[in-house]
């Protein structure tokens, strides 16, 4: 065991405050990674506030690190001291179940073992990345390439993986319109990615006061969703919309923007259920789908896609100490567009 | 014009009546229909009873429909005197759409003109098949192979293909886990397609009543949606859920038995929204989606497909003077599995 310094949440309505945590010796197959940064996720800020479940206390959140090998055990061979690595949302899986063999951990039928207050193989509850280092099993740490700037890297394995993989999955390409609901941490990379893919991107923001970084991210339209006009415009438009936003959405408003065959598909949490109806999807063979982050294999693709590409997050970096004040800024939607924790200042 | 028999609703809420209607004349491209069988589908009865909106009275319905061409117009090239032939749930369409263009008038952008309680081209309604002679653009009738049984075939215009089409789409056959939600019109012959195709079909009905039948038609398993065990067992298996059910259901429950990837398609139509918790699909990429009737091409090809596999509906044969007690029997699950009018008998 080694102790470390971390910034946690005591309890869901106090502020983070740091103290030290615990992180297991490195074990055959384990890395400890000396956690260079680390990303703030709006997921972040509803588990310490037990927005999603009760949770024990202290917590230590953060599921986008990035770092460097400090150390690797006996038995690992895919990362080397030295390494530049990450970690994103999950940290084990089964790795027996039909879609854990399919590479696609994130959907382990056991339920994978999340990066932060998940329950851990030897039953202790993860901490996550707010920390100076980690241990976790080599099979989900991934390389992050160089080609990618180092402060800007974390958010890709949350932000980048849950846009990237709908977009991957549903085919987002030359010839194909896409549609991004919501332009934040999550939206921004979903209109970066799907341009990159080859996509016609339109931006659905509530206002336009995003307009010009969508057209600067390489979408071809924004349009304000508090404007009746756009749902009349964009009816029947779209055969891909990836709607990022967590709160309760009009779904039918939405799901008539897809032509014959879309696809609108959650990554955005909403808590309580939405309501459908049914005739909207008859009425050109749509439909609405959930996506959860994604596998192994297609983070370590996201991460080369995003090298190769020169796409990169936005990001705002801050020191440790100004966390409780970013919270509130996510919560305003006041951020352009991922803070970024680096960790040097833990 | 001329002037024929039909049986039609006068009101809401009177039983159907013994009329007579107009039908138009045979255009340039009509064909002139002299029906031999009408089917009595759900959506008849939802239509005369006001429940999927206002209607103009009096009103023929029925949009199953087998008989013979007695006469063609000048420029009929598709069909000819004698033959066996079919009317679904459309009549014409915009034809300059790209969902028209690509043969799914069905998803026609302007809307298709329906059989029945539709808006003709001319501005008159549509009157449906519970008549002895119905005239119809070539272009939206179909041949009915000698080897589907005559008395049989009527179904297959609504029930066949509103099954035949998301099965097709959603690619069911060998390797594929394919379950049916309800065994009434639509469910028995989903099963029957589904079979065909080579997919392991398990039929979920309230009761285990049908369970005979569900096997009789090649399904492997019949469970009893009232058992709370069935969900428990069935969790993460199957490729796709084809929901007959027109009533409202707990979507949720029955989404958590997709497998990744699975897509649950209603073609059941039930008016209310229906809530969805998107955390359901999340958990394995799971999609909700509608899928309403077939395109002509489409039709066609579940006809011949039909013809090739020997599958019919199974049906029981009324004279016209039954249809009420008939209706009273469908909303009673009281019918093994659709009711046929002969026409002969109009």
């Amino acid at each position: 065991m080694r102790t470390v310094d971390a910034y946690a949440a005591t309890s869901a309505t106090d502020p983070l405050v740091k103290t030290t945590i615990e992180r297991r010796d490195v074990g055959p197959k384990d890395v400890l990674i000396e956690i260079a940064y680390a990303g703030i996720c709006h997921s972040d800020i509803h588990t310490v506030r037990g927005e999603w479940g009760d949770i024990a206390y202290p917590q230590v959140v953060g599921h986008e690190i990035v770092g460097v090998v400090a150390e690797v055990g006996a038995d690992v061979t895919r990362h080397a001291v030295g390494d530049r690595v990450g970690v994103g949302c999950m940290v084990n899986s089964c790795r027996e179940c039909e879609n854990c063999l399919a590479g696609e951990e994130n959907y382990c039928l056991e339920g994978n073992v999340q990066t932060y207050a998940g329950v851990d193989r030897d039953g202790t509850i993860t901490q996550g990345g707010y920390s100076t280092h980690v241990v976790v099993d080599e099979d989900f740490v991934l390389r992050v390439p160089e080609a990618i700037p180092y402060e800007a890297a974390a958010p890709l394995l949350c932000a980048g993986i849950t846009t990237y993989s709908p977009l991957h999955h549903w085919e987002a390409g030359p010839g194909k319109r896409v549609a991004v609901v919501g332009m934040g941490g999550l939206g921004h990379m979903a209109v970066k990615i799907a341009v990159a893919m080859g996509a016609e991107v339109t931006v659905l923001s509530q206002t336009t006061s995003k307009q010009e970084d969508s057209l600067r991210f390489g979408a071809t339209a924004h349009r304000a969703t508090k404007d009746p006009q756009t749902f009349e415009d964009l009816k029947d438009t779209f055969d891909l919309i990836v709607n990022t936003v967590s709160a309760p959405l009009d779904l039918d408003a939405y799901l008539r923007l897809l032509r014959r065959n879309g696809t609108m598909v959650n990554v955005g949490a909403p808590a309580e259920p939405l309501p459908i109806t049914v005739f909207t999807l008859f009425g050109a063979r749509r439909s609405f789908a959930g996506s959860g982050i994604g596998g192994i294999r297609e983070t370590q693709e996201m991460l080369d896609f995003c090298a190769e590409r020169g796409i990169a997050p936005e990001v705002e970096l801050i020191d440790a100490a100004q966390v409780n004040e970013a919270y509130e800024r996510v919560l305003s939607s006041d951020v352009r567009y991922r803070f970024v924790i680096d960790a040097a200042t833990i």
